[in-house]
C-alpha cells in the first residue's frame, strides 16, 4: 500500500510541488498527520493549521500555493483531488472471489466466476450476478434479478425479483430494493391489494444507503438513473423516476409516480408528494415538504424557524389566526385610507 | 396462466361486453397493451387513449361504456375490478412447501406441513407457523411467536418473541415486529431500562412495509387491528393501538400509547405524539404533526407551504415575530377605533 | 422466578410496608394484577384504582403512602423503583453460551467462551466478542469490530468493520452501525465517492433501536458516548458526536459532524442540520428542525400547529405573505403615528 507523490499527482490530476519520490501511506487530518500522511485543507478556517502540520504532503487549491512550503498537490478542485488520493491510498477491501459454502445459490442462477458471495447469502433462480460483484453476508437476491459488474451489496441487503442494478453500484446494509409498492383499491371500508408487477431499475454508479427502501413499480418500473446517490433511511415509492446525478440526504421520502430531475439535491427529511415533477437542477433545503410540481431550477424551502419553546408557543398559536390577521390588516388599511381621504389628513 | 373474459367478469364482478371466450394473459397500461392484455383507464386524462389502445379488453366505469367499442368489463368501482383482474392474472409466486435444509428450526416449533420456510430462516422454540405460511430467507421468528395461516414474511423480517400475526398478512423485507419499546426511568442523569414485557398482536389481512418497525408493549400489547396497511419505514411505538382498515403511508411515526381509530388515513411523514387518541375516519395530510387528540372525523393538517428559498427566508423570519405582529395589529385597531370615535370620522 | 417483598425492597431501594415474606411473581397493571403481582401507580389518574386493585403489592411515591393499606414499596422515585422490580422479576432470557453450528466465524475472530452466537450470524476476521455477549441470528460483525462484555445484538444487526461497542449495550433488530457516511466530491455534474475511513465508537450502556443507522466517520470517528439511548429508525451521520445520557425518540435525523451535548432529549422526527453544536441539557420538541447551533440549555421548538384542513389551507397561504404583511403593518403604524401627531388626536 502507499504511493509516491508523483503517482498521486499523475492519477489525481494534481500539480506536484516538492519531492516526486516522496512516499505517502495514508490520508489524515492536518492536525493528526505524520510524515508519511497526506492532508487536505477542508476550508479557510483550517489554513492556519498549515503552519504547524507534520503532514508529509498536503492537497491545496491553486490559489493557496503560497501558504505552504512543503510537499503539495495543487488543484483547481482540491476536494476532488483529495478524494482521488484517498481512494487510491485506501481502496476498499474486497473479499476474495468465490461462493461461500454457507451461501444458498439456486442452480439456475448465473454467477460470474470472479464474484464474491458471502455466507448466508441467497441467490434465487434465474438471477444474474456480474463480474467482480460482491454479495455480502445475509443478502437476498430474488428470482431473475440482475446485479451489474463490479456492484457491491453490503451485508443483509434485499433485492426483489426481477430488479436490475447497474455496474459499480454500492448498496449499504439493510437496504431493500423491490419491495411492493403501496397500492390498494377501495372495497367499501376495506383495502384490496393491487399486485405490484413492475421492477426497480437502477443505473450505473448509484449508491444506496443503509435501510433505504425502494419499491417496485405497480405496472411500469421505478427508475433510478445513473450516478444517483441516496443516503440512509430514504423511501422511494413505486413508479418514481430519479434523474441522473441527483443526490438525496437521509430520511427523505418520495411518494408514488413522482419524477425528480437530474442534478437535484434534496437535503435531509425532505418529503415529496406523489404524481408531481421536479425540474432538473432543483435544490430543496432540509425538512421541506414539496407539495406541487417545480418547473424552474433553483432552491426551494418550507418550514418554520427554530425558537425557544416559550416563544414558539406564543407564535405558533398565531399561525392559526393568520388568515384572520390578514383580513384585519386589510380592513385597517381600508379604514385608514378612508380616514386619510375623508379626513383630509396628509401623509 | 391467463383467463377468459367470462372468467374475469365472473370472479371480479364486472359486466362483460364483448367475447366471453376471449383469452387475456396479463394486465398492461393502455399505451403498452397488446391484443391479449387487459388495461384500465386510471383517470379521465387517460380516456383519450381508448381510441388508440391495442388492448384486448379494458376495464371501465359504467358511465364510460359508450366511449369504447371493444371487449370491456364494466364496473361501478373499476379500480377494484381491475385490481381483482390483476390479482387473478398475476398471482404471487409462492415458493414450494417445505423447510429449506439451511433453515434453523427449533424442535419445539410447530410448523404446518404446507408452510414454506426459506434458507437461513430461524424459527425459535414454541413458535407456531400456520398453514400455507411463507417465511422468507433470513427471517427470524422468536420464541412463542404465532404466524397465522397464509401469512407471508418476505426476506430478512424479524418477529420478536410471543408476537402474534393474523391470517393472510404480508410483511415486507427488513420489517421488525416486536422490538423493545423505548421506555426508561430516570435515575439522576441516567436512564434505567424498563423491561418491555408486552407483545405485538396483529390482526388478519394486515400488510407491513419494508423496514417498518413495531415495538412490543411495555406491559400490555401493541395492537394492529384487521386490515391495517402500513407502508415502508414507519415507526409504531409501544402500546399503540391502530384501528381496522387504517392505512399509513411511508415514514409515519406514532409515539407510545396513542390510539388511532378505524378507517383513518395518514399520509407520508406524519408524526403523532404519544398518549392521545385519533377518532375513526380521520385523514391527516402529509408531514402533519398531530400534537393533540382529534375527536371529530375529518381532514387535518399542519405545516407551511413550499416557496423559493429567497422568499421563504423573508417569511420565515417573520414567523418568530408573529405574536408581536398580532399584538401590534390589535393595538392599531384600538388606536384607530379611538380615532374614529374621538375624532368623529365616519366610516 | 419471583422474589419476596423484602428482596425487592432491598434491591430496589424501596421502603417496605407490609409482609416481608410475601412472594411476588411478576409485574402487572393495577387493573389486571392478581394476588402475586406487583403494580405501579403510573400517574395521578390511576390513584383511584388503588381502592379496587387485587395486586399483592404496589409501588407508590412516599407522599401517597396514606392512600393504600396493603403491601407496598415506597420510594421517592417510584418509577425507578418499579423499573428495578420489573427487571428483577423479568430478567431477559439470554440464549445459552456457545456458537451455533450454523454461524460463520472466521478463525482469527476472538470469541469469549461464554458468548452466545446465534444461527447464521457472521463474525469476520480480527473481530473481538466479549464475555457474556449475545449475537443474534443473522447478525454480521465486520472485520476487527469489538463487541464489549455483556452487549446484546438482537437478530439481523449489522456492525461494520473496526466499529467498537462498549459494555452492556443493546442493539435491536435491523440496526446498522458503521455504514459509509454520505460524502462525495463534485466532479462537474458527477459525484465522486470520498472513502469513509473512520469508525463508529459506542460507549457503555448504549441502547440502539430497530433499523436505526449510524454511519462511520469520514476520517475521524462517529462517537456515541456512554448511556445514550436511541429509538428506532434514527439516522446518525458521519462524524456526529453524541454526549452521554442523551436520548432520542424515533425517526430523528442528525446530519454530519454535528455535536449533541450530554443529557439532551430529542423528541420524535427531530431533524438537526450538519456542522453545528447543541449544548448540554437541551430539549427539542417533536418534529422540530434544528437549523443552527444552540448554546443555552433549555427547550426549543419549530413547526406549526394542527388544524382542520380547511382552516389550514387559509392560514398556510398567508405564510407566504407574512413578510409583506409585516411591511404593511409597519406602514400602517407609521401612517397612524403621522395622523396622531399631525392631526392632534390624543390617544
Amino acid at each position: 500500500m502507499g504511493a509516491t507523490l508523483a503517482e498521486l499527482a499523475h492519477r489525481c490530476h494534481g500539480e506536484l510541488r516538492g519531492d516526486p519520490d516522496y512516499r505517502i501511506n495514508r490520508i489524515a487530518t492536518l492536525e493528526a498527520a505524520g510524515p508519511h500522511d497526506i492532508a487536505f485543507v477542508a476550508g479557510e478556517k483550517y489554513l492556519s493549521q498549515l503552519a504547524v502540520t507534520h503532514a508529509g504532503a498536503v492537497v491545496l487549491g491553486n490559489a493557496d500555493a503560497g501558504l505552504y512550503s512543503g510537499n503539495m498537490l495543487l488543484s483547481e478542485n482540491p476536494r476532488l483531488c483529495f478524494t482521488c488520493v484517498a481512494a487510491m491510498l485506501h481502496p476498499p477491501v474486497r473479499p476474495p472471489a468465490g461462493v461461500d459454502a454457507k451461501a444458498a445459490i439456486q442452480t439456475s442462477a448465473d454467477i460470474a466466476t470472479d464474484a464474491a458471495i458471502g455466507p448466508h447469502a441467497v441467490v434465487e433462480s434465474g438471477a444474474r450476478v456480474g463480474r467482480g460483484v460482491v454479495i455480502g453476508a445475509g443478502c437476498y437476491v430474488g428470482r431473475g434479478a440482475v446485479i451489474g459488474d463490479g456492484t457491491w451489496l453490503h451485508a443483509n441487503v434485499t433485492i426483489g425479483a426481477d430488479c436490475v442494478l447497474g455496474q459499480r453500484c454500492i448498496v449499504h446494509p439493510g437496504a431493500v430494493i423491490g419491495s411492493d409498492g403501496f397500492g390498494y383499491a377501495r372495497d367499501g371500508a376495506r383495502w384490496e391489494k393491487t399486485p405490484q408487477l413492475g421492477r426497480v431499475t437502477i443505473g450505473d454508479d448509484v449508491e444506496i444507503g443503509a435501510n433505504t427502501t425502494i419499491d417496485r413499480g405497480a405496472l411500469g418500473d421505478t427508475v433510478i438513473e445513473r450516478g444517483v446517490k441516496l443516503d440512509n433511511l430514504i423511501h422511494i415509492a413505486h413508479n418514481v423516476h430519479i434523474g441522473e446525478d441527483t443526490a438525496m440526504a437521509a430520511c427523505v421520502g418520495i411518494a408514488g409516480s413522482t419524477r425528480v430531475g437530474k442534478r437535484c439535491t434534496l437535503a435531509g427529511q425532505v418529503g415529496v408528494v406523489g404524481h408531481i415533477e421536479i425540474a432538473d437542477d432543483v435544490h430543496i433545503t432540509g425538512a421541506t415538504v414539496v407539495s406541487h410540481t417545480i418547473r424552474q431550477a433553483g432552491t426551494y424551502s418550507s418550514g418554520t424557524p427554530l425558537e425557544s419553546y416559550s416563544s414558539w408557543l406564543k407564535n405558533a398559536v398565531r399561525m392559526r389566526q393568520l388568515d384572520e390577521m390578514a383580513r384585519r390588516l386589510k380592513k385597517l388599511e381600508q379604514k385608514l385610507s378612508a380616514i386619510s381621504e375623508g379626513g383630509n389628513i396628509e401623509e
